[in-house]
């Protein structure tokens, strides 16, 4: 919910206001609901992003609200790994972190994106400092297992995609020129667009694709009597039947909306952001509370949980907002309406890894010269992703595999061992220092991660119709927040946006009652 | 002059090294040359980066180097602004910048390359912060003054990229389906270039470009029962005919070797790096010295220069390495040979302006959710670019304008009142916000800084084969260093590979002499 849709919702006097000019539209704004409610309580289940900024936004109206929290920590999928972080995955052996400090693994939300207004507004209001996150490097490298020339090898990103704007470009305006297309263009608009193509795609006098400086040279000018030497353009042929057309290639980052330039993170850590709203929360948050049953007391809800000690307690509430993950809220007791306990069950969750590397010396910097952003290939460790802070320290922490799907469920079946063997066999293929520099790992697959059990709600078109629903009203006194409530699943915004949506929901119900 | 290079001129020990291992190729290494010299004088002239970067590599090997510098400071084109910096620039009224404690304005060099290891080398070894420099940013706008439907009007960039994209992809997915072009292709490369252009344009079913999320939504999706609405297209037609095929629209950024993604910046202003060079070479600058003359002692050099004080004074020295900028050379008595004095007379300089813009608020970040990269215009501004850092912070310093040739002499031709008119006037079409939120500003003509009197060398190809020449050998007992003696003009990366070549070549005359 962008705040211009909140305050079209709310009816406020905002919209008055903002005609009046006497606010400007800034959009990451606090979210501020007339009224205040004193004895009313309400339970949430987990303490991710949507459960605290639920409890944070209702507890500024005066709500009094108990986080139950199965975990050791607030955050839930907004988990940053550090040296002495402890897992142990559902059948797994127990893994420790050894990071050196000041180096970390973002486990799971890594990036925010600018689009994303309300993320950022909860970063600016909690004071929580920012710094780029480098989602696209043209430096970095493409790596194709497969048959061509160009395959088995890695390739420097800018190679491939200065060559396919060459190529495109020129065979384009080979076609305009012959009026081989039938559209409705003056020969004007044609000429112009001609003179853009051979801007896009770097083509000759000739309007030919012959190479280019862009795409790196074989011999870099510097002092003396030599200029640059630019690198001969590999042939589309080559390119074509390398294998990187396949989606691994993709331009993800350079294109779709919530990737394009420019992405952020918080300076040390996805966690900060949590950690910020857990310090606001502080006493409203039992940790290493497991919820048992979820029941309803018509009116209100009961709450049985496991308490640090292993014993059974129940909770007893006005309201309640669930927002624990569905793959793990199926295996919960609940008097549920059977429509929700039906997207429990069938809504498709991602299974995805990711896996921490830490080298003794910096090489993608010193020896590559690549700086955060992201290396792709067709192999199973998917990408490689640069770390964007600490440039040019001693030692770094690289993200050897981020997948996805069947990858990531075959990953996440091997063992920790195992899984490293993979990320260093196959990235060593792109960074052959891997051999020499390498320390030590950590790794995670969220589908065997405990009150997790996937990474994010994975919508068929099919299943948002027929599971949906349920999930963004209440049931009874029950509602729902978290990402897999939103358009906006995998991302904090989705979360941040359910919890604002139920703020003013339950508020509304309660100042209307 | 890459590391590499390097190795195979010195013909040192390190490429045998390399073959057996011994030392890894890693490209960020500190220069080491055999030999220690004792008792050689070395005047350098000028303290920018070439001139430090020279007395730092000579002094290593045991030169005895004094640096004349003009100003009071060390850097010379590398220059940040902050609040109390008095510039007064030739034919000028003094100007003192008046920016909040922690915002700056990189006035000369302002961005890393990742590909200038050199630079990227000295960073290192000076252990100096470096974060990200946002050149590129598909959420900042582009503004085209014209008479075309979508001109004088801002427009997301992401929004023509995206739609370009897609026209230009469906033409030529068109010319491929119908055969039209008699290219030697086999059906399956034009079947697997018809699949990659359809993920390319994001092209539909039929193949048809038709919008795309990509270029950002009507109506974002959130919580609630509405799905997100793209925005619609804009047509080719109106794209092509407001004006947005104008080189000020060209992805640079996104494109040419020196400026495409990764780029670095210093943490805290891009004079670190002068710093860290000054630093090191404390007792070894003589600041407030203006050469007035160079003279040849056959052997030797003499150098007489106007002390802080006012009063003439010369120095003698075996050597002498002269980093002036040529358009300021020209005007100095000097033994110079003829071939010299006609490249500082005939080299030309570019015109370039920079105004840095404070803002009570950042509200580019909070209205508008552009961190870091640049805008693009037609109009004189050109550009405005905005900080890669202190994101969300409360101030902010923009980069109104970052002009060059016509446009940069024009606005340096107006009094610092006018220039922040202009950059008011124009900017504020992209950014209305600017009339309520502007605090005040410092700009600079680079043509017109003393000392300097030009942004770089930016030679013809006919300038480089008349002039060049003459810069890259010594002048009986005088070298040249500087940006303008190399391939790699306006970039700091000219200036160290200048002062690290200039060093192998006096070093070796003198070991070999």
């Amino acid at each position: 919910m962008t705040r211009r849709d909140f305050i079209n919702h709310t009816g406020s006097g905002y919209m008055a206001m903002l005609g009046l000019g006497l606010l400007n539209a800034a959009p990451l704004h606090a979210m501020e609901l007339p009224g205040k409610i004193s004895g009313k309580k309400v339970i949430i289940l987990g303490a991710g992003l949507s459960g605290m900024a639920t409890a944070y936004e209702l507890g500024k109206l005066g709500y009094d609200c108990t986080i139950l929290e199965a975990r050791v920590r607030a955050g839930g999928r907004v988990w940053t790994v550090r040296g002495g972080t402890l897992e142990t995955e559902i059948g797994g052996a127990p893994q420790t972190a050894k990071f050196e400090s000041g180096l970390y693994l973002n486990a799971g939300a890594a990036r925010v994106p600018h689009n994303h207004e309300i993320t950022l507004h909860y970063c600016r209001e909690f004071k929580i400092p920012m710094e780029i996150f480098m989602n696209v490097n043209e430096g970095a490298y493409f790596y194709s297992e497969g048959t061509g020339s160009l395959s088995n090898q890695r390739t420097k990103i800018r190679e491939i995609h200065t060559d396919m704007r060459g190529y495109t470009s020129e065979l384009l305006v080979k076609a305009l020129d012959q009026s081989a297309l039938d559209e409705q263009m003056t020969k004007d608009d044609v000429e112009k667009l001609v003179a853009y193509l051979k801007d896009e795609g770097d083509l000759d006098v000739l309007k030919k694709y012959k190479g280019s400086e862009r795409r790196g040279y074989k011999k870099q000018g510097g002092h003396g009597v030599n200029p640059p030497e630019p690198a001969p353009a590999h042939q589309l042929q080559e390119i074509i039947r390398s294998g990187f057309f396949h989606p691994a290639f993709s331009n993800i980052g350079e294109y779709t909306f919530n990737q394009q330039p420019v992405m952020l993170q918080p300076v040390g850590g996805m966690d900060a952001i949590p950690m910020a709203f857990a310090k606001r929360l502080e006493g409203k948050i039992q940790y290493q509370s497991e919820v048992l049953e979820i029941r309803k007391t018509q009116p209100g809800v009961k709450i049985v949980y496991k308490d640090k000690a292993g014993v059974s307690r129940e909770l007893k509430a006005d309201f309640c907002v669930c927002t624990i993950p569905l793959p793990v809220l199926k295996n919960i007791q609940s008097d549920l309406s059977s429509e929700v306990r039906r997207a429990a069950d069938f809504v498709p969750y991602m299974n995805t890894g990711k896996i921490g590397l830490q080298f003794k010396r910096r090489f993608w910097e010193e020896d590559d010269r690549i700086f955060g952003g992201i290396s792709k290939t067709n192999m199973d460790i998917t990408q490689i992703f640069y770390p964007s802070y600490n440039f040019l320290g001693e030692k770094g922490v690289l993200k050897g595999y981020y997948n996805f799907h069947d990858r990531a469920a075959k990953l996440g079946e091997l063992s920790i061992a195992d899984r490293q063997k993979v990320a260093l066999e196959q990235g060593r293929k792109i960074h052959p220092q891997y051999d020499q520099e390498f320390e030590h790992s950590f790794s995670l697959a969220w589908q065997k991660i405990q009150y997790s059990q996937g990474g994010w709600a994975e919508y068929s078109e099919s299943a948002r119709k027929k599971f949906y629903p349920a999930l963004i009203k209440p049931d009874d006194e029950i509602y729902f927040a978290g990402e897999h409530t939103t358009y906006l699943t995998a991302w904090m915004a989705g979360a941040l946006t359910s919890a604002r949506a139920v703020t003013e929901a339950l508020h509304k119900r309660v100042s209307q009652s």
